[in-house]
């Protein structure tokens, strides 16, 4: 059988199989990026599909729009001021998932060769999607402020084969990293100069435990070079499969011709559905409830790899959002760390997979979302107990 | 702003405009392929997801595996014996509607100037996934028996770029023809000797009225070459985006590839509540009734058609699906007759959009699932006015 060249591009994801190694009963799992089971508002989603489904039923399990239904994306709108944008609901595309957001953003502006800029690690999900357009990547170094203004110039200087540059500023996956406004604005001024467009990436923008939310990249673009990616996952829930992309009329027009024949739409009844919670709820005092809970458990694990991890480690110390990104002395393997963490029963992502072009194979990512503080010490205890034998061999 | 070369060959859909028109209250619309939505089973909903959130709230809402929720995977397999196929649930792969799966078809297998063989006419949403990869269409004429196999050979000899072959073969959208299983044989056969894979789109099987229920492709593949696409769409409801690919671990294992960085997975609670509806009510019940009101109203449109429209015109007997086809004599334009029938209030969608080649005007397709009996008669005796003043021209 002939398959597309595409798929030389595309292999199964390495993290995936690891998901499935977590999956056992008793892992202490820091390996995926899933919001707390628990705090799903499960009594008020019972009480919201009855609502939808009496009130408009055969609306709701019939086809609908591409673009999605426009009291949601009216709510979704008004919901982006709190990044300081000024949107209305007609600029906004329901995907399914953001994840769908970032496939659409290959779809729409990759060509086979063409290079995207990304922060150095970045986005496992968007590094396999825009792999499979058969791009290129070039990363960018980072550091607490985000991606290093001096190093995106001289590549973009040296590449006119960029064509998109994607970043995650908020709380960045896996790193946990969250730019300045500073970098922002010279972000912005960068992409106007090179006349590219920005994937701005937010699915933890407002899971913020410390400080003030800054101005996204899309409040901040002049000359509406920015695509927002937004998400229900992390401040709702991620079964239902929602999220969001907010352009200008002239690229959004581009990401609903890339939907059209991916999936016609999405889901009428998830749609309708958070659209009724966010009528009938306040999703942000639920929100509210969340960052209580998340900033607890960031807390409690960086005073416990603080007080079990060797002093040669170096961590993020992330404001918000649900990731550490651990640096280990060069010469350790993270995937090696894995087998000997995985016999303790405590699991995580070695980082190798972040960085589109490899190696850097001392990092690895925790995850503090999923696991109730009693995991969360008992795990982290056990691997610095891994840790502490293997910086001393 | 630069976008990526696929752009040039998507557009957005002639008919997507045209339903946007006939979403005006007062049109009787044979325009979409929409089921009826007052027979959702939207009590059955209530209280399906109630249960699917109380036992199992946590999982609904969470993200969950690419391939899909098991347990409705392995209904899905039992319930294709229908179609003589024999499956397994891990042979499956659930997709965000069928939709989808066309997309996935394009992405596994199409490079660009690769070509598709389809029947002429053909379905508009694979017509436009499949341009997605920049394509190609060669279309192979059809009889009542399905599409012409002395026409296909002669194709599939000249062509040695066709890559794959594209078809409905029960109560095909748009025409509503069914092919006979010796053209069914022939096609396997042919796909043989030329290597070739097959993409069978299944929405309507379930929905024959008369007649038995043939083997489809799949159950008649000999080299596991046919991947087979499913949908709950019109057995069940739309809204919800379900569908599924049936095929060869090997292809199955690529489209699995192709799903992970589209949309990660398809709404886990989604499938719960199908799952759920499966194993709580009887989903064949559910199908004989919906099978009972369309074989009513596709009879009540075949006599109010042959009670109306000009001798000269001539239009397909569906055995099943939703659709029946018209051909006007040469000349006359459907899209300006759609104008004329739009000021009488009456609306369908003109043929040309479903050649990808072009041509053919002088048809359009007639949908009777969606409208009441009431008004498939006012609509039709209409259209049928319009059409002896157009013809007596």
């Amino acid at each position: 059988m002939k398959y597309a060249n595409r798929l030389e591009n595309m292999k199964a994801s390495e993290i995936r199989e690891i998901l499935k190694l977590t999956q056992l009963p008793d892992i202490i799992s820091f390996a995926g990026g899933m919001p707390a089971p628990e705090l799903f508002p499960i009594e008020e989603m019972k009480k919201i599909t009855v609502k939808v489904l009496e009130e408009s039923g055969q609306k709701a399990l019939q086809y609908s729009t591409t673009e999605g239904f426009l009291p949601l994306r009216e709510k979704i709108a008004d919901r982006m001021k709190k990044f300081g944008i000024n949107a209305k609901g007609e600029d906004i595309l329901i995907t399914s998932g953001s994840q769908q957001g970032l496939d659409f953003a290959g779809k729409v502006f990759l060509n086979p060769k063409n290079i995207v800029i990304c922060e150095s690690p970045s986005y496992l999900g968007a590094i396999s999607a825009f792999k499979s357009y058969e791009c290129e990547f070039l990363e960018v170094a980072t550091d607490d402020d985000g991606m290093i203004m001096e190093d995106l110039e001289k590549k973009l200087e040296a590449h006119p084969e960029v064509r998109l540059i994607y970043v995650i500023p908020d709380f960045q996956n896996p790193t946990g990293k969250t730019w300045s406004l500073k970098r922002r604005k010279k972000l912005i001024e960068l992409a106007n100069k090179y006349d590219l467009p920005i994937i701005e990436d937010n699915p933890y923008g407002e899971l913020r435990y410390d400080g003030e939310i800054l101005p996204s990249l899309k409040a901040l673009d002049t000359e509406e070079r920015v695509v927002f990616l937004g998400s229900f996952s992390k401040i709702f829930c991620p079964g239902l499969r929602l999220g969001w992309v907010y352009a200008s009329k002239e690229i959004l027009e581009k990401f609903v011709l890339a939907k059209q024949p991916a999936d016609a739409h999405t889901s009428t009844m998830a749609q309708m559905e958070v659209n009724a919670f966010m009528e009938n709820y306040d999703l942000d005092h639920h929100v509210e409830k969340l960052k209580e809970v998340y900033k607890n458990r960031r807390d409690l694990m960086l005073n416990t790899i603080k007080e079990t991890f060797p002093k040669e480690i170096n961590y993020t110390h992330p404001e918000g959002g649900l990731f550490i990104w651990v640096e280990l002395p060069k010469g350790i393997d993270a995937k090696e760390l894995m087998k000997k963490s995985l016999e303790k029963k405590v699991a995580f992502v070695p980082g190798g997979s972040f960085f589109p072009n490899g190696g850097n194979e001392n990092t690895f990512r925790l995850n503090y979302s999923n696991m109730t503080d009693e995991k969360i010490v008992e795990g982290i205890r056990r691997l610095g107990e891994v840790l502490n034998i293997e910086i001393s061999k």
